[in-house]
């Protein structure tokens, strides 16, 4: 476990949603702008091109300080050496994810209901992605919206870092940090931005500025 | 590396390809009528179920002494503790592969050309796939048919064991044998078999028959 990851602004990137632009031009601009952690998901990819965007990304995260997680692929992370694994409840299950990849890697997982969360409390996870805030396009597979009221009651309960994901944007990742969040996870609000730069920034500078005003 | 795998009749399963039939089903008929090896390919499966039916395909094989290969997913291998995985050239690169299962688990390589046969002679792999012998509806992503020739042409330089795949069946398993092959791959001559034990055991029958009168 790592209690130390910034979880202020964390990008998962999405090929399809990045308008022609290339992964690493994506995840380059959002560092710059202040993303502090940065998924790398790959639903489509061969495990070889998967492998090397993940190596290209390594070097471009490298001089920033900014984990690389592997969304689902432990095979990959292993591969690359990555910070970590996010992990699905239709992934690797966190004990066999746990064991492959040892005591000192990121592993996070999804939490989309909240007994999901429940069954967390008795996990080592790094943390939790709580999710869905909002109802969203990319993910099509969800059958029930958790919302800030969700998310609320996650955090009254759960030991774990909260991570909010799910239709976030610069519009209304205030009330999610304000509901117990410590981080707010984006993909189009990055991704699809005009400018991925700008728009991390400006989620940064919102995160930062609820926390300093939060009890 | 592992010298003692029997390649002779080599399954490799398919969903879609099995009738209606479950995979433990086709696995458990096959391994009955003389399947040797055999290797599970989920290519739409989540990794979690992926690897829930490697644990109950690695409990079938277990009694038979047939090792269970895993296509292309090494952190599934791992997470089973396979006897092994098969990859292809659009999979994790052989020698971080090797690197993450360790030198005592059978890595078997795709090669679909000549060159990929060359270039595989520098790893200290299993044994290779030799791929296309002939043309068939279960792989839609090759460009050229290696064919008898081909593989006979492998034959010729590689110090690897071979498996052919592509259109096997009873009609035309001996002609591989006899140009070169140690066994044959098959998933449509099993898995979409009215009789899959019986089809798997003809094939046994007709590989070492043809094997005992080589020279």
């Amino acid at each position: 476990m790592k209690s130390d990851i910034k979880l202020d602004v964390y990008l998962v990137t999405d090929r399809e949603l990045s308008r022609g632009r290339s992964i690493d031009e994506i995840v380059t601009a959002a560092v710059k702008g202040g993303a502090t952690i940065v998924q790398l998901r790959e639903k489509f990819a061969s495990t070889r091109d998967f492998i090397q965007t993940a190596e290209r990304l390594k070097m471009i995260l490298k001089p920033y300080n900014v984990p690389l997680i592997i969304n689902d692929r432990v095979d990959v992370a292993l591969a690359v050496d990555a910070d970590g694994v996010h992990i699905g409840q239709d992934d690797m299950p966190y004990d066999i994810a746990r064991r492959l990849l040892g005591p000192h890697k990121i592993i996070g997982l999804s939490v989309e209901s909240i007994r999901d969360a429940r069954d967390a409390e008795a996990l080592d996870v790094d943390y939790l992605g709580v999710s869905p805030i909002y109802f969203t396009p990319t993910k099509t597979d969800l059958k029930r919206q958790l919302g800030l009221a969700g998310l609320h009651k996650i955090r009254s309960f759960s030991r774990h870092r909260l991570v909010a994901i799910g239709g976030l944007n610069v519009s209304n990742a205030a009330e999610a940090i304000q509901s117990g969040a410590d981080g707010v996870a984006v993909v189009s609000a990055i991704c699809s931005a005009d400018n991925p730069q700008a728009a991390a920034s400006e989620l940064a500078t919102i995160v930062k500025k609820i926390k300093q005003v939060m009890p």
